[in-house]
């Protein structure tokens, strides 16, 4: 054991048998040199394993103090501060392995195009490119164009959330919204919180940056653990975060309105900003949409993106967040990126939303992935062992499955590629230190005899392992 | 004068003087400071004051040097350090100011889009819409459509550059494919070099990344001054230089081959990169197109942007950087930004190239720019009083103009908006201590009733002032 180990693991008594006090301030590093006899560097790295557990928290200046509830030091460990991220090389050869036309791509991220191919819009797209008009309204400079921003803002206003077309910004496609609005939240080095299980997306924009990152687990009945979030904002200064509430990716779940307002009320008493990523947010299967947290949202502290990735394809590349006071930022921010998004795709779409076409579409979207999620559901339900957890949700076209702790999902992602058929691993999703044990399946696609054969080479493979 | 300036100024003249010789060691700081009796940080500050004026060069672990070629003070005094960097709210306003329809836009960046109007883009993008496979192909991730980066990768060859799909990558325009090469080569606080007179586009990339800007002046006769480029990359520890070499922007040069060569030697024997901004590289008059500096690259020290903006409309947001090696890193970075390019856009490109369509395009936009912009340097030649210089070349839309240097630029684009007429001011060009006295003209727009018009009130203005 380290010096700075062993001195941490005596400092984590005190605090366990309650010793110190919740918000106690600990000794000061240089108090703390002289009575242990410790370096300083020793010091320090102790009280960073101890603020890395949950345990204390710093104050700039100020110095360390104990943490709100240190006792729940189960909870405690859940928060999890990930030092160093390094996602990216993973999701670069996982999205290059699955590109092959050949292979089945239950692993892909993106709903079967098939799906979103929309007749009316091909339509309107074709009429357009007969008018000289679209190219004279070359190029439309951010925010974006005026009547895509004002249909967008109408559906925002028809969920009972006020918006005018200046909130929105339109973006080159879902994750550039994300990272836009992350950028121009955060400086490298400041602390944000994400949910432990993840679009990778998230991870990748947070590496970008150069930011802290804090995790909290997902709750097992709710979806977001409100205890381990106030432990979390309360622990750490967490500056932004970035969550996924409505069928999230790749879990499926959606959070309830209750814990969504209890959730609001935490972050305009932090004082916390929240880029809620909603993308999926049409893909629902029951009467109702979700509300997003924009709703509940009175101190404009929410960035809400969205984009038409996952109802008319992502090939598209168009997306928007509701960017309130932080849309010059972003826009300055497009002005040093990617400039401004396709004009021709966004003169298509305003025919396309102002026509209704939409509304049809998406109707006919929900309705066929509640079907294929449910088949594919059932047919996993009746085949994969009871040691596997499927986690249906009536939303989006994922199943996320829970494999037995020491299957390693990698393995059957690599396995799978061979046989020419792709699927998400965990690790793509999550840092662990555990083998990580799930995949996500995409139930987009018919289920014909490739993808059943798919399935059953999937579900053989589990059984050996 | 703080003692730091005063100790500079003294030691500036043992090197003026020759009483230090080029490449000789300088006294260490700690030596420094026994002999001055200053303190550490005010011999730090003299020294850095030295490096800044090009007078002394520092080698990591070794000291300081006198440069190879400190007589030359003139010559070095123009190598700027431009310590901060701050052109994006001024960028931002202008570019938002010169948007409204009814401005007659001689300040817009970009061509006129009637001259880029081509029916037989249009009619392949009608085509595409008719045909579902479009959506099947989507989304088309980094690095982009194959057979796009095929139809450019020939375009490349055909100018005996030799060039593989592999090393063309696709971006969402020409500004974004800088971006993304410029954070593939460099870290914040790394050198790069750039014109003294550039497109605002690249200060914004320098200043989102963080990077120290070491500037040249525009040779008069030549466009690229060498022998200023050589005094920077001996002086400063430059890693990149993003550079425009073929019709320039704002200024219009292209420099000639024999420079290019140099330029290559040069770039070569530091092994310092280059990105090369040619977006407008298809815009020349001659019969000739002027060759990119990927020609004479033997290292594969260069990456070339460019993009089908200037061409075909910038509101298809298509371009490409011919990344080489840098290939997969941009790739990544493509991965947490944008994902990828519009698929739709690209499959109408791939057809629209196939069919040799775009040459005839090419060639017709090139006779009407030739056209105009004689016509408006002529008018301009006449009606403009003889203190006014402007600078014709034979590429582009753009005429620059040097005025008096009394006259404040940002005035007369501030008086013009006024009339409904925009015009790009110098401010938006070069960082200066001096009045910027330059203005830039777009050609691109029929000289009709109103253009002239507007001419005729700028020349007014002018005269006036």
């Amino acid at each position: 054991m380290y010096k700075s180990e062993q001195l941490a693991v005596s400092l984590k008594h005190l605090i366990e048998t309650g010793t110190w006090k919740p918000h106690e301030k600990l000794p000061s590093l240089r108090q703390q040199v002289e009575i242990s006899g410790f370096s300083l560097i020793t010091v320090m790295n102790a009280y960073q394993e101890l603020e890395a557990q949950g345990l204390i928290y710093s104050k700039e200046k100020l110095g360390y103090f104990i943490a709100e509830n240190p006792i729940q030091a189960a909870l405690a460990k859940k928060v999890i501060l990930n030092e160093k991220i390094e996602i990216n090389s993973l999701v670069f050869r996982y999205l290059k392995s699955i590109q092959s036309e050949s292979t089945i791509p239950l692993g892909s991220a993106f709903p079967n195009s098939q799906l979103l191919y929309s007749p009316k819009l091909m339509q309107t797209l074709g009429l357009q490119a007969k008018h000289r008009i679209s190219y004279e309204q070359m190029p439309s400079l951010p925010p974006g164009n005026y009547e895509l921003r004002k249909l967008i803002a109408q559906r925002y206003c028809m969920q009972g959330i006020p918006t005018d077309p200046s909130d929105i910004v339109i973006t080159s496609g879902g994750l550039d919204a994300l990272n836009l609005s992350l950028k121009a939240m955060t400086q490298a080095g400041d602390y944000i919180l994400l949910q432990e299980t993840i679009f990778y997306g998230a991870w990748q924009a947070a590496e970008n940056l150069g930011l802290k990152v804090i995790t909290i687990p997902e709750h097992p009945e709710y979806g977001l653990d409100l205890e381990a979030f106030k432990k979390a904002v309360t622990t750490y200064p967490i500056k932004v975060c970035l969550l996924m509430l409505n069928s999230h990716n790749p879990i499926g779940f959606t959070v309830k309105e209750e814990i969504k307002f209890e959730l609001a009320k935490l972050l305009h008493q932090h004082e916390i900003y929240l880029i809620e990523d909603d993308v999926y947010e049409e893909l629902y299967f029951d009467q109702k949409k979700p509300l997003s947290m924009k709703y509940y949202d009175q101190k404009n502290l929410i960035l809400h993106c969205s984009s038409f990735s996952k109802t008319l394809g992502a090939g598209f590349r168009v997306g928007w967040v509701y960017a309130g006071k932080f849309s010059e930022h972003i826009q300055h921010l497009q002005l040093m990126s990617t400039l401004s998004v396709n004009s021709f795709i966004q003169n298509a779409l305003v025919d396309y939303l102002s026509h209704r076409h939409y509304e049809k579409h998406l109707k006919t979207l929900r309705k066929t992935l509640k079907r294929l999620k449910n088949l594919y559901y059932q047919y996993l339900l009746k085949e994969l062992p009871d040691t596997c957890t499927i986690h249906y949700y009536p939303s989006g076209y994922f199943l996320w499955i829970t494999l037995p702790e020491h299957i390693d999902s990698s393995l059957i992602y690599q396995h799978m590629l061979e046989q020419n058929v792709s699927i998400a691993p965990g690790a793509l999703f999550y840092r662990t230190n555990k083998t990580p044990h799930h995949i996500r399946i995409n139930c987009s696609f018919e289920l014909n005899n490739d993808t059943q054969n798919a399935l059953n080479q999937l579900i053989q493979y589990i059984k050996k392992l």
